[in-house]
């Protein structure tokens, strides 16, 4: 009997299986300092304990994506270790945030399949669950992938694609429990703007470049127990480059986003995200934003803003997005569409 | 008065005498959560707290090999600051789990000596043990080494060379207390294989390989407070290289070795360890396996495996080792006999 | 209005003024794992809990080094973003430890401005105090930096230049409250060498080298959320070098004193302090000390010297440290003068 997993293919994939994804995590402080090694990572709610409790909470979370970058990588050996290709994220919220010593574990349901018309590849669409040892939902996206097919000749399943929202709907943000920002300290969190001093439309360019190391998405990636071989072996790809995990660039972006956006605390919803361009070492990483909604929450003195994030590399002019065709152009890594909150 | 450690040379080691390593070192979640970063480290024992529950364990203990590398690196400055070569390991037990907050110190007593034929060097064997802030011994192991002689002109010792075993006898290895696998949850460790599904002979190519990086060795080395100088100063060798430590080559194989070894959780005991040829950065590093002993324990659902962890460079073929002449291949950089526990 | 930070310049800075340092951080264990990872680090009152507790303190402190670099890292958004040079330090003391859980938080006060006679440039003085969560003073510090004016036809302020003594008194040095090093431990300590083995004139030469990698060093400087663009952006300067933060150079050249000079375990302050020469990745840093100056203390069985810490890069020759002019040599990247506690 083989004991190593060769992965899932296509065919594999049955519309309402439930995926038990291995190896929970528990997650401290450790895991936080990381996060500050390896990202340019500021917001003040994740860096201080003492500025978390001014804004209502016990202390201080880890950074969302933290959940989000384990859970994922609890998925990599059921959903994309065989993938072709990571298509789309939709639907993403985090429910409860993450805190020192709690124990991560994920869950997949498989919520569509539809083989592609070259009989060599499909796309699936799954839901996956984040879960904290008190069963508690942390965080729950969507996310479809194209996957190989072992067998070519294996008869394509029924067509089911998902009905997939194009954005969260802000009333069903959720707010962490207490959360406050009534007393919300700008000075201590670098800067003054707030909810209405962003306006829909608005662009802002983050300014700061980060060149990337293979040691550091390397060290990150591994960090989250997300093991696809594209990352870390040299000899994986005929030319001998290493992939960045699109996660990477994702926590890079959001770090830089800082410098524009240091009030947009926590990250509530992922509405949509595409790694447009491959990211690898030696690129530097910058960002910008612009402001695609805003929308008020119950909770005192929280707004909510939609945002997208991009990010880019290389000489990109400036808010590169797509062309002419309406493609992404070479140097967009990520195009990225998020809620926040921010005090109003 | 010289202020600065010259290291010990050959004639300067006494059969009997006991050397005090220096510097003891607390170590807690930082160093666990820096261990995952370095390593693709998933076995679920050291991942999760509530899996180390689950299995009778009070919280999740810290790697083995982190309070192994912990105590050789302590050994460093009195054993192998002018070593040419280290040679082997044997007899190593790993007695009392490592917790997080645990203070760590090591004791070494020169068990032999052999001066070499060349009268330029000599064989020093040290039994070196690792206590923790109660006295209680953590592992302990033996290793020679290769050392210069300071005087080309002092005399030989009389040659003292202990007598090793080829392996710990199963009935000699220690079971963590508490430990229980009668409960043990397969799915969420990763692989269903358990103690009867693995056969004497057999091996096990893991797949998985990691690309190494200058700064990844040398932080590994250093969060061990190993501070040879090979590892860190180019200016060190002719060539401008810098040698991987050993023990970074035995973490990254054992990380790999969860691609078919996902359920043997615990290491127990080292029988012996060559580190073959040496390792740098830039080296592809592979790992296979093989099953050489397998033995049960009083503690309820736990066996226990011996296990041949060999890692590779290159384009090593598969189960590579030794060539015709019985040398160990070029490709070869560890061969390590060890003993793990792993649910029946 | 635009969001992101463009930084002060010269003609910003008024003498009196105070500057509010964004984004207080929270340390505990996981930073003082990653500053073992980052730097060869032995002193052992910082490695182990036990030790600590033997010479009278509740537990291990972190490096006082981690507290500089956070305070310092906060200050630099609002005082070095538009640097060309950061020229000096003075009066620099180390007043309370910092402990794990502590919240930093830093602040500024204006206390010198001076154009240069070019009319582009001038110098400002800042003194810089690091507070915990208890508004207890960490550190505080005198740094003047040489900062752009924005408007070059800004008139020149009145000057002002802070009268600095060259040394921080040995009477006013803070000893931590408890420290006792009557039953100090030099075999686990590492060294035998106490106060009075330590002349004045004495030199050292700490032997060990540590080759610089691009990832290391912008690990930490981020580590401590330092985002001066630099260090990150291999496009922010015409030769795509990235310059390594100066006080990465001073960490590693304190750790790599520890050989010779293991027993100097508290660094109480920093009388002065230059960045002589740019460090990049590749160089590989040295470093020797000279004894500058002795003093005992009230505290039972504390000294105090006073050392100079002189990093160096490539092939400089044994003790370097100025030309025949007086200027520092090429191969200087640091000349620091400081006091630290050793047992008597």
């Amino acid at each position: 009997m083989a004991k190593t997993n060769p992965g899932r293919f296509f065919e594999d994939y049955r519309v309402g299986e439930t995926l038990i994804h291995a190896v929970p995590r528990t997650v401290k402080m450790g895991e936080r300092a990381l996060y500050h090694m390896l990202y340019p990572a500021r917001h003040a709610l994740y860096s201080s304990d003492v500025f978390a409790q001014s804004c209502g909470l016990p202390f201080s979370p880890l950074e969302e994506l933290i959940g989000f970058h384990v859970v994922f990588g609890k998925t990599v050996p059921d959903v994309s270790l065989n993938a072709v290709a990571n298509l789309g994220y939709a639907q993403g919220r985090f429910v409860t945030p993450v805190w020192p010593g709690d124990t991560l574990r994920a869950v997949s349901e498989v919520i569509g399949v539809k083989e592609n018309s070259n009989g060599k590849t499909g796309v699936i669409y799954v839901r996956t669950r984040g879960l904290n040892q008190h069963d508690e939902l942390l965080v729950d996206y969507v996310r479809w992938v194209m996957v190989r097919k072992r067998d070519l000749s294996a008869p394509a399943p029924a067509t089911v694609v998902p009905d997939l929202a194009a954005a969260v709907e802000a009333a069903d943000l959720v707010v962490p429990r207490g959360l406050d920002f009534s007393r919300y300290d700008f000075a201590l969190a670098g800067e003054p703007h707030r909810w209405g001093d962003y306006a829909v439309g608005e662009r802002i360019d983050h300014v700061d470049g980060v060149t990337v190391e293979q040691a550091e998405h390397m060290q990150a990636t591994r960090l989250w127990q997300n093991t696809a071989k594209v990352h870390f072996d040299a000899t994986a790809r005929p030319d001998g480059q290493r992939l960045v995990y699109g996660g990477h660039v994702i926590s890079l972006a959001r770090a830089l986003s800082f410098n524009g956006l240091a009030n947009a605390q926590m990250i509530v919803a992922i509405n949509a995200g595409a790694h447009a361009n491959p990211c690898f070492a030696g690129d530097t990483v910058r960002a910008w934003s612009e402001v695609l909604d805003r929308a008020d929450t119950a909770a005192p003195g929280v707004g909510a803003l939609r945002l997208r994030l991009v990010a880019t590399k290389g000489d990109a002019p400036p808010f590169a997005l797509r062309d002419e065709a309406g493609k992404y152009r070479p140097e967009v890594l990520l195009d990225l569409d998020y809620w926040a909150l921010i005090p109003m």
